[in-house]
């Protein structure tokens, strides 16, 4: 059956998302009774530089809405074509299973307050489990020289890759990320006082080198870190300041800034971070909600 | 002249903006050889849901690109209709001043890092040149009665309103602000060990306040503040934890978690957050940063 036959016979049964920001729609319903999701993305302009240097806008009509000094504005109807210009990108999940649909619902997420305690007794012994195997691939890359294609910058503390959610090139939405060549910091909470020029050293090394490499600036870095990060072995994420799309990744509340984590090393004494209440925010598909973190609010 | 008539003599020199996020489209040019920006920006889908639950999908047509598995996806032409369903919105300002168009040059944040030093050197002065009638505003609602309809909570602690980002309803972008009654605090700069069970008070208040008034959580509320604040008399935003459209007010280097405020005036001692070197984005056409912190990078 082709996508415009599926398309013919879905039944809506609810609106998943519509976001009004992004005109994005998702309509959960049915094809021959079984479960579709059936979404809807409106293109971008795609209007040629020669269409803009010749002046010719492909503009079929324009409604007035209003007049006030030197502001006008209104609304209109753009030339399309399937081929082309078309309105939306649409896509079909048939037959969709409850994962899908589970995923096309909101994120959940939530506030927790973790004390020293809570750390010691949930926390810590999650990590453990969370190590080994689970971040082979890691060693692979420090180590085994898997990536290797890819590496912006090594040296005898670090290496340097461009996140995967960066394509290495433009700048608007640069995303770099720092793997240090120790095993012994899982996340923020095994660091003290000991690490402070150890972490000083990184963060300039990498407002030298990121300059060097890329047309940037140091002071356009954002160089923070992740509570909880997604894996367990110190890494440093490194985005371009002005680029603000990357959701609760960037977030108060899961991103720290590295040089904040510095500074506060000076006043956490001896025992740093692990002896600090951690407020953050975990979503609820997070295994450590299930682990009691959804208790510790 | 209609903005028809206007927006045909538009003559294209560059594009401001394009942002396939969101599906805007800025271009400065010039109309009769005056400045001009000329805005587009796609609108939202505008499906009924009487359309949609008798499965009339404004479909014209349907191009397939790729199936595979479960996948199908493709674009497709909508039924357009310049009353209901336009392409997109225009917006005309002309003639356009040099600070229109530099309102549309993105916006260009930094990170700075503001020792003690800075603080007292530069900040300071600009926080007390700040006061007085600039947040008569503030007084006006805290002692005054301004704004009054719109309140939502009153104690002898603080004030707390909707936000004016937000419409009061809309429980997915819940946004409330917290003033509190208290002339003596411009910003976190000003909070010591002193003020601890002081803003847990209030915190403990929030979270209890909030979800009797709105169907929300205590533990989906994301409580934080501001550095720099946008005025300076203190206040907390608390906004439902699962909206992240907030662009730069709710990011790292920008937003500080209420509870990580107070959690670190335990380790920051008599002088609190005087005492810190404090790393922060700021936009480059906020005053303070002409007024020196451009060089403290």
């Amino acid at each position: 059956m082709t996508l415009s036959d599926l398309v013919a016979r879905f039944q809506y049964q609810e609106t998943l998302d519509s976001n009004s920001q992004l005109k994005t729609l998702v309509l959960l319903g049915t094809i021959d009774s079984e479960p579709a999701i059936l979404s809807f993305e409106k293109t971008h302009f795609n209007i040629s530089l020669d269409e803009l240097e010749s002046n010719k806008l492909p503009i079929i009509s324009i409604k007035e809405i209003e007049s006030n000094d030197v502001y006008h504005w209104g609304m209109n109807l753009l030339e399309s074509n399937i081929n082309t210009t078309p309105s939306s990108k649409i896509n079909l999940i048939y037959p969709a299973t409850e994962t899908h649909i589970r995923k096309f619902n909101k994120p959940k997420f939530h506030v927790i307050v973790e004390t020293p305690e809570l750390y010691q007794s949930i926390v810590k012994p999650y990590i453990e489990s969370m190590k080994g195997d689970r971040i082979k691939w890691v060693k692979n890359i420090l180590y085994e020289g898997a990536e290797a294609d890819k590496v912006i910058y090594k040296n005898d503390k670090f290496i340097l890759i461009p996140d995967m959610k960066w394509d290495g090139v433009t700048l608007d939405n640069l995303y770099c990320c720092c793997i240090v060549y120790r095993d012994d910091i899982s996340s923020i909470r095994d660091l003290n006082i000991n690490h402070l020029q150890y972490l000083q050293d990184i963060s300039n090394d990498l407002k030298k080198i990121i300059p060097e490499k890329y047309p940037i600036k140091a002071n356009d870095l954002r160089i923070f870190v992740h509570y909880q990060p997604s894996y367990y072995h110190f890494h440093i994420h490194i985005v371009n300041v002005n680029y603000s799309g990357l959701g609760e990744s960037i977030l108060a509340g899961k991103a720290i800034l590295l040089q904040e984590v510095i500074d506060n090393l000076r006043f956490l004494g001896e025992k740093g971070y692990s002896q600090k209440t951690m407020t953050y925010v975990m979503n609820e598909n997070h295994k450590l909600w299930e682990l009691g973190m959804n208790k510790c609010v």
